[in-house]
Protein backbone atom coordinates (compact mmCIF):
# COMPACT_ATOMS: atom_id res chain seq x y z
CA UNK A 1 0.00 0.00 0.00
CA UNK A 2 2.14 3.02 -1.10
CA UNK A 3 1.50 6.63 1.20
CA UNK A 4 -0.93 9.40 0.20
CA UNK A 5 1.52 11.49 -1.48
CA UNK A 6 2.85 8.75 -3.95
CA UNK A 7 -1.01 7.87 -4.51
CA UNK A 8 -1.39 11.38 -5.25
CA UNK A 9 1.53 11.10 -7.96
CA UNK A 10 0.75 7.84 -9.46
CA UNK A 11 -3.15 9.45 -9.92
CA UNK A 12 -1.53 12.10 -12.28
CA UNK A 13 0.19 9.32 -14.23
CA UNK A 14 -2.49 9.28 -16.78
CA UNK A 15 -1.88 6.05 -19.38
CA UNK A 16 -2.51 7.03 -23.26
CA UNK A 17 -5.87 5.58 -24.98
CA UNK A 18 -6.09 7.31 -28.36
CA UNK A 19 -5.48 10.29 -30.40
CA UNK A 20 -6.01 13.32 -27.16
CA UNK A 21 -7.32 10.58 -24.89
CA UNK A 22 -6.05 9.64 -21.69
CA UNK A 23 -6.74 7.13 -19.31
CA UNK A 24 -6.99 7.08 -15.46
CA UNK A 25 -7.21 3.77 -13.71
CA UNK A 26 -9.42 5.39 -11.10
CA UNK A 27 -8.55 2.68 -8.36
CA UNK A 28 -11.36 2.42 -5.91
CA UNK A 29 -9.39 3.64 -1.99
CA UNK A 30 -12.31 1.95 -0.69
CA UNK A 31 -13.73 5.03 0.79
CA UNK A 32 -16.15 7.18 -0.22
CA UNK A 33 -18.96 6.88 -2.43
CA UNK A 34 -18.24 9.61 -5.25
CA UNK A 35 -14.77 10.30 -6.65
CA UNK A 36 -13.25 13.23 -4.91
CA UNK A 37 -13.53 16.24 -7.57
CA UNK A 38 -10.18 18.12 -7.07
CA UNK A 39 -8.88 14.34 -8.30
CA UNK A 40 -10.69 14.54 -11.84
CA UNK A 41 -10.28 18.05 -12.04
CA UNK A 42 -6.23 17.47 -11.61
CA UNK A 43 -5.94 14.63 -13.42
CA UNK A 44 -8.26 16.85 -16.30
CA UNK A 45 -5.73 19.43 -16.65
CA UNK A 46 -3.08 17.14 -16.52
CA UNK A 47 -4.73 15.67 -19.74
CA UNK A 48 -4.67 19.06 -21.23
CA UNK A 49 -1.23 19.98 -21.04
CA UNK A 50 -0.06 16.93 -22.20
CA UNK A 51 -1.13 18.22 -25.69
CA UNK A 52 0.23 21.82 -25.21
CA UNK A 53 3.51 23.38 -26.28
CA UNK A 54 5.68 23.38 -22.94
CA UNK A 55 6.35 26.83 -23.55
CA UNK A 56 2.64 27.55 -23.17
CA UNK A 57 2.03 27.56 -19.23
CA UNK A 58 -1.73 27.02 -17.45
CA UNK A 59 -3.22 29.84 -15.98
CA UNK A 60 -6.68 29.15 -15.73
CA UNK A 61 -9.48 26.88 -15.57
CA UNK A 62 -12.85 26.46 -15.95
CA UNK A 63 -15.08 23.35 -14.71
CA UNK A 64 -18.24 21.74 -13.86
CA UNK A 65 -18.73 18.63 -11.83
CA UNK A 66 -21.66 17.25 -14.27
CA UNK A 67 -22.47 13.79 -12.24
CA UNK A 68 -20.72 11.94 -8.84
CA UNK A 69 -17.82 9.60 -10.53
CA UNK A 70 -17.68 6.24 -9.24
CA UNK A 71 -14.85 4.93 -7.38
CA UNK A 72 -13.13 2.21 -9.04
CA UNK A 73 -14.13 3.00 -12.61
CA UNK A 74 -11.67 3.80 -15.07
CA UNK A 75 -12.19 7.47 -16.41
CA UNK A 76 -11.31 8.62 -19.89
CA UNK A 77 -10.48 12.04 -21.13
CA UNK A 78 -10.87 13.65 -24.21
CA UNK A 79 -8.98 16.67 -25.27
CA UNK A 80 -10.49 19.21 -27.52
CA UNK A 81 -7.81 21.27 -29.02
CA UNK A 82 -9.93 24.61 -29.49
CA UNK A 83 -6.89 27.05 -30.39
CA UNK A 84 -3.68 26.63 -30.53
CA UNK A 85 -2.29 30.50 -30.88
CA UNK A 86 1.11 32.84 -30.73
CA UNK A 87 0.54 33.33 -26.58
CA UNK A 88 -2.61 31.80 -25.93
CA UNK A 89 -3.50 28.32 -26.47
CA UNK A 90 -6.87 26.89 -25.30
CA UNK A 91 -8.13 23.19 -24.88
CA UNK A 92 -11.47 21.56 -23.28
CA UNK A 93 -11.68 18.38 -21.46
CA UNK A 94 -14.43 16.15 -21.43
CA UNK A 95 -14.14 13.02 -18.80
CA UNK A 96 -16.48 10.30 -18.72
CA UNK A 97 -17.18 6.98 -17.38
CA UNK A 98 -18.58 4.72 -19.96
CA UNK A 99 -21.00 7.07 -22.01
CA UNK A 100 -21.68 8.87 -18.73
CA UNK A 101 -19.95 13.03 -18.88
CA UNK A 102 -19.05 13.28 -15.23
CA UNK A 103 -16.73 16.23 -15.54
CA UNK A 104 -15.72 19.19 -18.24
CA UNK A 105 -13.51 21.59 -18.02
CA UNK A 106 -12.05 24.59 -20.20
CA UNK A 107 -8.12 25.50 -19.39
CA UNK A 108 -5.89 27.85 -21.24
CA UNK A 109 -2.42 28.30 -21.60
CA UNK A 110 0.06 31.27 -21.73
CA UNK A 111 3.64 32.12 -22.75
CA UNK A 112 5.69 34.03 -20.36
CA UNK A 113 5.15 38.06 -20.42
CA UNK A 114 7.06 39.88 -17.46
CA UNK A 115 4.79 43.01 -16.22
CA UNK A 116 4.55 45.05 -13.10
CA UNK A 117 3.65 42.92 -10.32
CA UNK A 118 0.67 43.78 -7.43
CA UNK A 119 -1.42 41.21 -5.39
CA UNK A 120 -4.32 41.19 -2.54
CA UNK A 121 -2.17 41.00 0.26
CA UNK A 122 -2.79 37.66 2.88
CA UNK A 123 -5.32 38.12 5.06
CA UNK A 124 -3.53 39.80 8.44
CA UNK A 125 -3.07 38.14 12.01
CA UNK A 126 -3.25 35.38 11.11
CA UNK A 127 -1.61 32.27 13.26
CA UNK A 128 1.10 30.87 11.67
CA UNK A 129 0.78 26.54 11.24
CA UNK A 130 3.63 25.76 13.59
CA UNK A 131 1.55 27.81 16.02
CA UNK A 132 -1.85 26.26 14.89
CA UNK A 133 -2.92 23.16 16.66
CA UNK A 134 -2.90 20.14 14.73
CA UNK A 135 -6.11 19.04 16.20
CA UNK A 136 -8.81 21.62 15.40
CA UNK A 137 -10.04 19.85 12.02
CA UNK A 138 -13.09 19.99 9.98
CA UNK A 139 -11.81 16.52 8.76
CA UNK A 140 -12.32 13.13 10.91
CA UNK A 141 -8.45 11.71 12.18
CA UNK A 142 -8.94 8.54 10.26
CA UNK A 143 -9.52 10.45 6.63
CA UNK A 144 -6.80 13.04 7.61
CA UNK A 145 -4.20 10.04 7.60
CA UNK A 146 -5.21 9.32 4.41
CA UNK A 147 -4.65 12.47 3.22
CA UNK A 148 -1.28 13.61 1.18
CA UNK A 149 -1.12 17.13 2.81
CA UNK A 150 -0.52 18.05 6.49
CA UNK A 151 -3.20 20.48 7.33
CA UNK A 152 -3.74 23.37 10.35
CA UNK A 153 -6.73 24.83 10.56
CA UNK A 154 -7.86 27.96 11.60
CA UNK A 155 -11.67 27.62 11.47
CA UNK A 156 -13.94 30.51 10.72
CA UNK A 157 -13.06 34.21 11.35
CA UNK A 158 -15.32 35.80 13.50
CA UNK A 159 -18.32 37.99 12.12
CA UNK A 160 -18.30 41.70 11.43
CA UNK A 161 -21.04 43.68 12.50
CA UNK A 162 -23.33 43.60 9.90
CA UNK A 163 -23.15 39.86 10.12
CA UNK A 164 -20.48 39.01 7.28
CA UNK A 165 -17.92 36.11 7.91
CA UNK A 166 -14.64 37.99 5.87
CA UNK A 167 -13.14 34.00 5.64
CA UNK A 168 -15.29 30.87 5.85
CA UNK A 169 -12.30 28.87 6.24
CA UNK A 170 -8.96 29.24 6.39
CA UNK A 171 -6.42 26.17 6.50
CA UNK A 172 -2.73 25.99 5.93
CA UNK A 173 -1.81 22.61 3.79
CA UNK A 174 1.46 21.08 2.25
CA UNK A 175 1.73 17.70 1.28
CA UNK A 176 3.64 15.48 3.83
CA UNK A 177 6.25 14.58 1.50
CA UNK A 178 8.68 16.54 -0.96
CA UNK A 179 7.46 16.64 -4.70
CA UNK A 180 9.49 16.55 -7.57
CA UNK A 181 10.15 19.61 -8.95
CA UNK A 182 8.58 19.94 -12.29
CA UNK A 183 6.08 23.54 -12.08
CA UNK A 184 3.37 21.40 -13.70
CA UNK A 185 3.16 18.48 -10.69
CA UNK A 186 2.83 21.29 -8.39
CA UNK A 187 -0.15 22.73 -10.47
CA UNK A 188 -2.00 19.47 -10.42
CA UNK A 189 -1.44 19.08 -7.33
CA UNK A 190 -2.78 22.48 -5.75
CA UNK A 191 -5.36 21.76 -8.62
CA UNK A 192 -6.68 18.83 -6.33
CA UNK A 193 -6.28 20.79 -2.80
CA UNK A 194 -8.57 23.71 -4.12
CA UNK A 195 -11.21 21.10 -4.15
CA UNK A 196 -10.46 20.26 -0.28
CA UNK A 197 -12.88 21.77 1.86
CA UNK A 198 -14.13 24.33 -0.74
CA UNK A 199 -17.97 23.40 -0.13
CA UNK A 200 -17.96 24.18 3.84
CA UNK A 201 -16.02 27.40 2.76
CA UNK A 202 -19.11 28.08 0.66
CA UNK A 203 -21.55 27.92 3.02
CA UNK A 204 -21.97 30.50 5.77
CA UNK A 205 -21.80 29.31 9.03
CA UNK A 206 -25.16 30.13 9.91
CA UNK A 207 -27.50 28.45 12.91
CA UNK A 208 -30.25 28.12 10.21
CA UNK A 209 -27.49 25.69 8.33
CA UNK A 210 -26.72 22.68 10.54
CA UNK A 211 -23.42 21.02 9.32
CA UNK A 212 -24.86 17.55 9.81
CA UNK A 213 -27.73 17.95 8.01
CA UNK A 214 -25.76 19.24 4.97
CA UNK A 215 -25.77 17.81 1.68
CA UNK A 216 -23.04 19.40 -0.07
CA UNK A 217 -21.53 18.86 -4.22
CA UNK A 218 -18.72 21.24 -5.56
CA UNK A 219 -20.82 22.47 -9.14
CA UNK A 220 -18.63 24.26 -10.97
CA UNK A 221 -14.55 25.33 -9.76
CA UNK A 222 -12.54 27.93 -11.29
CA UNK A 223 -8.70 28.52 -10.67
CA UNK A 224 -6.07 30.92 -11.79
CA UNK A 225 -2.27 30.62 -11.60
CA UNK A 226 -0.51 33.90 -11.00
CA UNK A 227 2.39 32.63 -9.49
CA UNK A 228 4.95 29.89 -9.23
CA UNK A 229 3.67 27.90 -6.08
CA UNK A 230 5.32 24.86 -4.13
CA UNK A 231 2.53 22.38 -2.96
CA UNK A 232 4.85 20.93 -0.59
CA UNK A 233 5.51 24.17 1.12
CA UNK A 234 3.40 25.60 3.57
CA UNK A 235 0.52 27.86 1.74
CA UNK A 236 -2.85 29.44 3.36
CA UNK A 237 -5.92 28.48 1.54
CA UNK A 238 -8.53 31.22 2.76
CA UNK A 239 -12.10 31.04 1.54
CA UNK A 240 -14.71 33.09 1.81
CA UNK A 241 -18.56 32.66 1.14
CA UNK A 242 -20.05 35.68 -1.12
CA UNK A 243 -23.33 34.27 -1.23
CA UNK A 244 -25.55 31.87 -0.10
CA UNK A 245 -29.47 31.48 -1.60
CA UNK A 246 -31.25 28.83 -3.65
CA UNK A 247 -29.27 25.91 -1.82
CA UNK A 248 -26.45 27.04 -3.42
CA UNK A 249 -23.33 28.87 -2.14
CA UNK A 250 -20.51 30.85 -4.19
CA UNK A 251 -16.79 30.76 -2.44
CA UNK A 252 -13.68 32.51 -3.08
CA UNK A 253 -10.80 31.48 -2.36
CA UNK A 254 -6.53 32.80 -2.13
CA UNK A 255 -3.55 30.75 -1.93
CA UNK A 256 -0.53 33.11 -0.24
CA UNK A 257 2.90 30.78 0.33
CA UNK A 258 4.18 31.45 3.87
CA UNK A 259 5.96 34.34 2.46
CA UNK A 260 2.79 36.21 1.35
CA UNK A 261 2.96 36.05 -2.29
CA UNK A 262 -0.53 35.20 -3.93
CA UNK A 263 -0.23 31.96 -6.07
CA UNK A 264 -3.56 30.85 -7.00
CA UNK A 265 -7.15 32.58 -6.74
CA UNK A 266 -9.92 30.13 -6.70
CA UNK A 267 -13.94 30.14 -7.37
CA UNK A 268 -16.36 27.54 -6.27
CA UNK A 269 -20.05 27.19 -6.37
CA UNK A 270 -21.11 24.83 -4.01
CA UNK A 271 -24.77 22.67 -3.73
CA UNK A 272 -25.47 23.60 0.18
CA UNK A 273 -29.30 21.19 0.29
CA UNK A 274 -30.63 20.72 3.50
CA UNK A 275 -31.76 16.91 3.40
CA UNK A 276 -32.96 14.22 5.08
CA UNK A 277 -30.16 11.18 5.57
CA UNK A 278 -29.71 9.24 3.08
CA UNK A 279 -31.55 11.44 0.53
CA UNK A 280 -30.03 11.54 -3.35
CA UNK A 281 -27.70 14.78 -3.65
CA UNK A 282 -28.54 15.66 -7.62
CA UNK B 1 -31.40 53.72 -36.87
CA UNK B 2 -32.78 52.10 -33.60
CA UNK B 3 -31.88 53.59 -29.93
CA UNK B 4 -29.80 51.65 -28.40
CA UNK B 5 -31.65 49.54 -26.13
CA UNK B 6 -34.05 48.52 -28.82
CA UNK B 7 -30.46 47.64 -30.77
CA UNK B 8 -29.54 45.81 -27.77
CA UNK B 9 -32.91 43.26 -27.08
CA UNK B 10 -32.59 42.85 -30.83
CA UNK B 11 -29.23 41.25 -30.63
CA UNK B 12 -30.56 38.57 -28.43
CA UNK B 13 -33.22 37.31 -31.11
CA UNK B 14 -31.12 34.63 -32.77
CA UNK B 15 -32.48 32.86 -35.68
CA UNK B 16 -32.71 29.17 -35.73
CA UNK B 17 -30.05 27.46 -37.98
CA UNK B 18 -30.03 23.98 -37.36
CA UNK B 19 -30.83 21.38 -34.67
CA UNK B 20 -29.77 23.27 -31.11
CA UNK B 21 -27.83 26.09 -33.94
CA UNK B 22 -28.66 30.02 -33.65
CA UNK B 23 -27.12 32.51 -35.51
CA UNK B 24 -26.68 36.38 -35.23
CA UNK B 25 -26.56 38.77 -37.75
CA UNK B 26 -23.83 40.60 -35.77
CA UNK B 27 -24.38 43.56 -38.28
CA UNK B 28 -21.66 46.12 -37.42
CA UNK B 29 -22.33 48.76 -35.51
CA UNK B 30 -19.55 51.08 -37.58
CA UNK B 31 -17.19 51.42 -34.34
CA UNK B 32 -14.46 49.13 -32.62
CA UNK B 33 -12.70 46.68 -34.78
CA UNK B 34 -13.39 44.08 -32.34
CA UNK B 35 -17.09 42.69 -31.30
CA UNK B 36 -17.70 43.21 -27.95
CA UNK B 37 -17.34 40.24 -25.23
CA UNK B 38 -20.46 41.31 -23.32
CA UNK B 39 -22.28 40.87 -26.48
CA UNK B 40 -21.10 37.11 -27.22
CA UNK B 41 -21.72 36.13 -24.08
CA UNK B 42 -24.94 37.37 -24.02
CA UNK B 43 -26.29 35.63 -27.35
CA UNK B 44 -24.34 32.40 -26.05
CA UNK B 45 -26.35 32.24 -22.87
CA UNK B 46 -29.70 33.30 -24.81
CA UNK B 47 -28.85 30.16 -27.17
CA UNK B 48 -28.44 27.88 -24.36
CA UNK B 49 -31.10 28.61 -22.25
CA UNK B 50 -33.43 28.22 -25.63
CA UNK B 51 -32.27 24.43 -25.28
CA UNK B 52 -33.52 24.20 -21.37
CA UNK B 53 -36.56 23.80 -19.77
CA UNK B 54 -38.04 26.38 -18.40
CA UNK B 55 -38.40 25.48 -14.60
CA UNK B 56 -34.29 25.30 -15.00
CA UNK B 57 -32.70 28.84 -14.55
CA UNK B 58 -29.55 29.61 -15.76
CA UNK B 59 -26.82 30.01 -12.22
CA UNK B 60 -23.91 29.97 -13.46
CA UNK B 61 -21.90 30.42 -16.73
CA UNK B 62 -18.08 30.02 -17.16
CA UNK B 63 -16.48 31.27 -20.74
CA UNK B 64 -13.43 31.97 -22.56
CA UNK B 65 -12.45 34.64 -25.32
CA UNK B 66 -10.90 32.15 -27.82
CA UNK B 67 -10.58 35.01 -30.95
CA UNK B 68 -11.41 38.34 -31.28
CA UNK B 69 -14.60 38.42 -33.40
CA UNK B 70 -15.21 40.34 -36.35
CA UNK B 71 -18.03 43.00 -36.92
CA UNK B 72 -20.69 42.27 -39.66
CA UNK B 73 -19.74 38.78 -40.03
CA UNK B 74 -22.45 36.68 -38.70
CA UNK B 75 -22.38 34.27 -35.58
CA UNK B 76 -23.16 31.03 -35.50
CA UNK B 77 -23.77 29.25 -31.54
CA UNK B 78 -24.01 25.37 -31.60
CA UNK B 79 -25.50 24.33 -28.30
CA UNK B 80 -24.04 20.59 -27.21
CA UNK B 81 -26.64 19.64 -24.05
CA UNK B 82 -24.21 18.44 -21.69
CA UNK B 83 -26.60 16.79 -19.18
CA UNK B 84 -30.59 17.47 -18.20
CA UNK B 85 -31.04 16.16 -14.48
CA UNK B 86 -33.50 16.69 -12.50
CA UNK B 87 -32.30 19.43 -10.69
CA UNK B 88 -29.58 20.61 -12.59
CA UNK B 89 -28.91 21.23 -16.22
CA UNK B 90 -25.59 21.79 -18.16
CA UNK B 91 -25.02 23.05 -21.49
CA UNK B 92 -22.26 24.11 -23.45
CA UNK B 93 -21.70 26.56 -26.82
CA UNK B 94 -19.64 26.98 -29.29
CA UNK B 95 -19.63 30.35 -31.48
CA UNK B 96 -18.14 30.31 -34.34
CA UNK B 97 -17.49 32.64 -37.32
CA UNK B 98 -16.78 30.68 -40.65
CA UNK B 99 -14.43 27.75 -39.24
CA UNK B 100 -12.73 29.66 -36.33
CA UNK B 101 -14.17 29.35 -33.10
CA UNK B 102 -14.56 32.71 -31.29
CA UNK B 103 -15.82 31.81 -27.67
CA UNK B 104 -16.65 28.95 -25.79
CA UNK B 105 -18.81 29.30 -22.68
CA UNK B 106 -20.40 26.72 -20.75
CA UNK B 107 -23.74 27.12 -18.21
CA UNK B 108 -25.45 25.50 -15.76
CA UNK B 109 -28.90 25.79 -14.85
CA UNK B 110 -30.96 24.84 -11.40
CA UNK B 111 -34.89 24.13 -10.51
CA UNK B 112 -35.29 26.15 -7.95
CA UNK B 113 -34.91 25.26 -4.27
CA UNK B 114 -35.14 27.76 -1.29
CA UNK B 115 -32.55 28.10 1.54
CA UNK B 116 -31.48 30.31 4.17
CA UNK B 117 -30.13 33.65 2.72
CA UNK B 118 -26.56 35.07 3.23
CA UNK B 119 -24.54 37.54 1.25
CA UNK B 120 -21.58 39.91 1.22
CA UNK B 121 -23.18 43.54 1.94
CA UNK B 122 -22.57 46.06 -0.59
CA UNK B 123 -18.81 48.69 -0.20
CA UNK B 124 -19.86 51.02 2.65
CA UNK B 125 -20.29 54.95 2.05
CA UNK B 126 -20.30 54.72 -1.41
CA UNK B 127 -22.34 57.50 -3.33
CA UNK B 128 -25.68 57.10 -4.40
CA UNK B 129 -26.16 57.65 -7.88
CA UNK B 130 -28.53 60.85 -8.11
CA UNK B 131 -25.27 62.22 -6.44
CA UNK B 132 -22.62 60.95 -8.60
CA UNK B 133 -21.71 63.55 -11.54
CA UNK B 134 -22.57 62.25 -15.19
CA UNK B 135 -19.47 63.76 -16.11
CA UNK B 136 -16.80 61.42 -14.88
CA UNK B 137 -16.35 57.93 -16.98
CA UNK B 138 -13.69 56.00 -18.38
CA UNK B 139 -15.89 55.75 -21.81
CA UNK B 140 -15.63 58.75 -23.46
CA UNK B 141 -19.28 60.66 -24.25
CA UNK B 142 -19.42 59.73 -27.93
CA UNK B 143 -19.14 56.14 -26.98
CA UNK B 144 -21.88 56.74 -24.00
CA UNK B 145 -24.05 58.13 -26.22
CA UNK B 146 -24.25 54.68 -28.14
CA UNK B 147 -24.44 52.59 -24.74
CA UNK B 148 -27.51 50.91 -23.33
CA UNK B 149 -27.05 52.05 -20.26
CA UNK B 150 -26.53 55.11 -18.13
CA UNK B 151 -23.45 54.90 -16.17
CA UNK B 152 -22.39 56.92 -12.88
CA UNK B 153 -18.42 56.30 -12.08
CA UNK B 154 -17.07 56.50 -8.85
CA UNK B 155 -13.69 56.18 -10.14
CA UNK B 156 -11.66 53.18 -7.92
CA UNK B 157 -10.92 53.69 -4.37
CA UNK B 158 -8.21 54.88 -2.81
CA UNK B 159 -5.50 52.43 -1.92
CA UNK B 160 -4.97 51.37 2.05
CA UNK B 161 -2.03 51.51 3.80
CA UNK B 162 -0.28 48.34 2.31
CA UNK B 163 -0.92 49.87 -1.52
CA UNK B 164 -4.22 47.92 -2.30
CA UNK B 165 -7.51 49.07 -3.66
CA UNK B 166 -10.30 47.60 -2.43
CA UNK B 167 -12.25 48.24 -5.42
CA UNK B 168 -10.23 49.18 -9.00
CA UNK B 169 -13.69 50.23 -10.66
CA UNK B 170 -16.64 51.47 -9.07
CA UNK B 171 -20.34 52.21 -11.41
CA UNK B 172 -24.03 52.29 -11.04
CA UNK B 173 -25.34 51.21 -14.14
CA UNK B 174 -29.18 50.80 -15.71
CA UNK B 175 -30.00 50.43 -18.73
CA UNK B 176 -31.71 53.57 -20.68
CA UNK B 177 -35.24 52.47 -20.69
CA UNK B 178 -37.32 50.23 -19.39
CA UNK B 179 -36.97 46.33 -20.32
CA UNK B 180 -39.61 43.59 -20.87
CA UNK B 181 -40.20 41.79 -17.58
CA UNK B 182 -38.90 38.14 -18.58
CA UNK B 183 -36.49 36.89 -16.39
CA UNK B 184 -34.02 35.67 -19.01
CA UNK B 185 -33.70 39.84 -21.37
CA UNK B 186 -32.42 40.72 -17.29
CA UNK B 187 -30.20 37.68 -17.11
CA UNK B 188 -28.51 38.55 -20.96
CA UNK B 189 -28.09 41.80 -20.34
CA UNK B 190 -26.73 41.56 -17.33
CA UNK B 191 -24.31 39.10 -19.22
CA UNK B 192 -24.09 42.36 -21.55
CA UNK B 193 -22.67 44.67 -18.92
CA UNK B 194 -20.77 42.44 -16.77
CA UNK B 195 -18.37 42.73 -19.80
CA UNK B 196 -18.42 46.44 -19.55
CA UNK B 197 -15.41 47.75 -17.95
CA UNK B 198 -14.10 44.49 -16.74
CA UNK B 199 -11.00 44.84 -18.38
CA UNK B 200 -10.16 48.37 -16.85
CA UNK B 201 -11.71 46.72 -13.65
CA UNK B 202 -8.68 44.35 -13.18
CA UNK B 203 -5.99 46.55 -13.51
CA UNK B 204 -4.36 47.82 -11.00
CA UNK B 205 -3.98 51.44 -10.95
CA UNK B 206 -0.53 52.10 -11.06
CA UNK B 207 1.76 54.51 -12.10
CA UNK B 208 3.88 51.92 -13.93
CA UNK B 209 0.83 50.36 -15.92
CA UNK B 210 -0.25 53.38 -18.01
CA UNK B 211 -3.79 53.74 -19.22
CA UNK B 212 -2.42 55.33 -22.84
CA UNK B 213 -0.33 52.44 -23.56
CA UNK B 214 -2.60 49.15 -22.14
CA UNK B 215 -3.90 46.91 -24.87
CA UNK B 216 -6.45 45.18 -22.96
CA UNK B 217 -8.79 42.26 -24.05
CA UNK B 218 -10.94 39.59 -21.92
CA UNK B 219 -9.56 36.24 -21.48
CA UNK B 220 -12.40 34.70 -19.77
CA UNK B 221 -15.32 35.69 -17.98
CA UNK B 222 -17.17 33.60 -15.11
CA UNK B 223 -20.79 34.94 -14.30
CA UNK B 224 -23.23 33.38 -10.82
CA UNK B 225 -26.74 34.48 -11.04
CA UNK B 226 -27.44 34.60 -6.99
CA UNK B 227 -30.61 36.00 -6.82
CA UNK B 228 -33.01 37.91 -9.57
CA UNK B 229 -32.13 41.12 -10.51
CA UNK B 230 -33.54 43.76 -12.87
CA UNK B 231 -30.61 45.59 -15.60
CA UNK B 232 -33.03 48.74 -15.80
CA UNK B 233 -32.74 49.55 -12.03
CA UNK B 234 -29.51 50.72 -10.91
CA UNK B 235 -26.99 48.76 -9.70
CA UNK B 236 -24.06 49.44 -8.24
CA UNK B 237 -20.76 46.94 -10.53
CA UNK B 238 -18.36 47.10 -7.84
CA UNK B 239 -14.76 45.59 -9.74
CA UNK B 240 -11.68 45.10 -7.83
CA UNK B 241 -8.44 43.34 -8.97
CA UNK B 242 -7.14 40.65 -7.30
CA UNK B 243 -3.53 40.29 -8.72
CA UNK B 244 -1.65 41.74 -11.32
CA UNK B 245 1.24 39.30 -12.91
CA UNK B 246 2.38 38.02 -16.28
CA UNK B 247 0.65 40.45 -17.99
CA UNK B 248 -2.42 39.09 -16.63
CA UNK B 249 -5.33 40.63 -14.53
CA UNK B 250 -7.52 38.90 -12.48
CA UNK B 251 -10.81 41.05 -11.40
CA UNK B 252 -13.72 40.15 -8.97
CA UNK B 253 -16.82 41.88 -9.53
CA UNK B 254 -20.61 41.88 -7.73
CA UNK B 255 -23.58 43.79 -8.90
CA UNK B 256 -25.62 44.67 -5.95
CA UNK B 257 -29.28 46.35 -6.39
CA UNK B 258 -29.68 49.85 -4.72
CA UNK B 259 -31.48 48.32 -1.90
CA UNK B 260 -27.91 46.09 -1.29
CA UNK B 261 -29.10 43.07 -2.63
CA UNK B 262 -26.54 40.90 -4.42
CA UNK B 263 -27.27 39.68 -7.53
CA UNK B 264 -24.49 38.79 -9.66
CA UNK B 265 -20.66 37.93 -8.97
CA UNK B 266 -18.50 37.97 -11.73
CA UNK B 267 -14.67 36.62 -12.34
CA UNK B 268 -12.59 37.58 -15.15
CA UNK B 269 -9.14 37.63 -16.44
CA UNK B 270 -7.73 39.90 -18.58
CA UNK B 271 -4.80 40.32 -20.93
CA UNK B 272 -3.16 43.38 -18.92
CA UNK B 273 -0.13 44.01 -22.23
CA UNK B 274 2.11 47.25 -22.08
CA UNK B 275 2.74 47.79 -26.05
CA UNK B 276 3.76 50.05 -28.50
CA UNK B 277 0.72 51.42 -30.03
CA UNK B 278 -0.40 49.61 -33.06
CA UNK B 279 1.63 45.81 -31.82
CA UNK B 280 -1.14 43.04 -32.34
CA UNK B 281 -2.63 41.85 -29.15
CA UNK B 282 -3.03 38.19 -29.63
Amino acid sequence: MPDPVSRLLQMLELGPAGVDRYRADNPDPGYGSRVFGGQVAAQALWAATSTVDADHVAHSMHAYFVRPGQPGDPIVFDVERTRDGRSFTTRRVLAAQGEEVIFEMSASFHRDEPSVDYQLPPARGVALPDDVSRQLSLIPAAARDRLPVELRELGPSEPDESGWFPSTRRVWMKTKARLPDAPLVHVCVLTFLSDMGAVLGARAPLPQQPLERLMGASLDHAIWFHRPMRADEWFLYDLHAVSNSGSRGLTRGTMHSIDGALGVSVAQEALLRIVDPGRHPR
